[in-house]
């Protein structure tokens, strides 16, 4: 098992039935917008947020900031990556290092904001904690994968899940131990 | 559109949040074996079945044929498969023609029981009416995606969600009509 302590790891997403967080060029347009489906009361509890790069620049993309001055970490392979978002540090290492630094520093409830090949490291070393992906109505075809291939199996426990009238599901999971694979 | 008609098309299959059908080497070992999820009810309604070659061959490799004498079609680019099966027939052409014929001889409800491929090939024209997912609490991190990439945007309307107590949400869903690419 990997590094785990007192910080707890939570992936909140939103994908398409087929898995995707993003469509073709990084199109966010299929998401619904008009409810925040428990994001702001997340985002309360919230200190500190880890994203990938290619995330760190979609967010950047959307023009105004979204995060607050919330302490937040940009995992990237490029330790000379320039930022200048509020709050926001680079990070080259191995991801328990980067939680065990944030543990030090005070962090206790992190999210892991994405993308894909991050959440796949991640999963690699059994760093997250809790799942919570709201999952819409729709068939995307083509995009950027929440879950690309190539990590240990790993059990979940259901915590819940909440129907919207418009038919969005929210499901909640607890991570449990990855399974190892026989050498 | 695609040809529709009185047939209805539903995808019925299991999948790991991380949506795969199958972990590697087909492994169906993470499916909950101890209810039906509605399985039963579902299939006593159903008159046809179609699968792609490679799904047939896995539930060939189950030993007992698993669905009595119901008709049920292996679709394959090899038009000289062959198929010792009850009331199995091979069918190498358009998928549209199949549907088609299938009205033509009296299919109501056709199982589109997978796998990926043909699923893909199913969504690319439209042909799908309705989709339900047993989706366990688990990731395999790599296996057969039930969603392979490459087909249309498509819109779903959620009939409902039932959640069990060991952690399977079976999900309900209308298929919209595709949107078309520009061109």
């Amino acid at each position: 098992m990997g590094y785990r302590a007192c910080v707890t790891v939570t992936l909140f997403v939103a994908t398409s039935l087929d898995g995707y967080l993003a469509g073709p060029d990084d199109d966010l347009s299929w998401l619904f917008t008009d409810q925040d489906y428990g994001f702001e009361d997340f985002f309360e509890e919230v200190d500190t947020l880890i994203m990938g790069r290619g995330t760190y620049e979609v967010v950047c993309g959307f023009g105004k900031w979204p995060y607050g001055d919330k302490a937040n970490v940009v995992v990237t392979r490029n330790p000379d990556l320039e930022v200048d978002t509020p709050g926001t540090t680079v990070f080259s290492a191995a991801l328990p290092d980067l939680l065990k630094e944030l543990e030090e520093d005070g962090a206790e409830k992190i999210w892991l904001v994405g993308g894909g090949e991050l959440v796949r490291s991640f999963l690699s070393e059994n760093l997250i904690d809790e799942i919570m992906v709201s999952l819409h109505p729709v068939l995307l075809g083509e995009g950027v994968r929440l879950f690309p291939h190539g990590f240990p199996h790993t059990p979940l426990g259901l915590i819940g899940a909440t129907q919207y009238e418009n038919g969005l599901v929210q499901l909640n999971y607890r991570v449990k131990e990855a399974v190892k694979s026989p050498e």
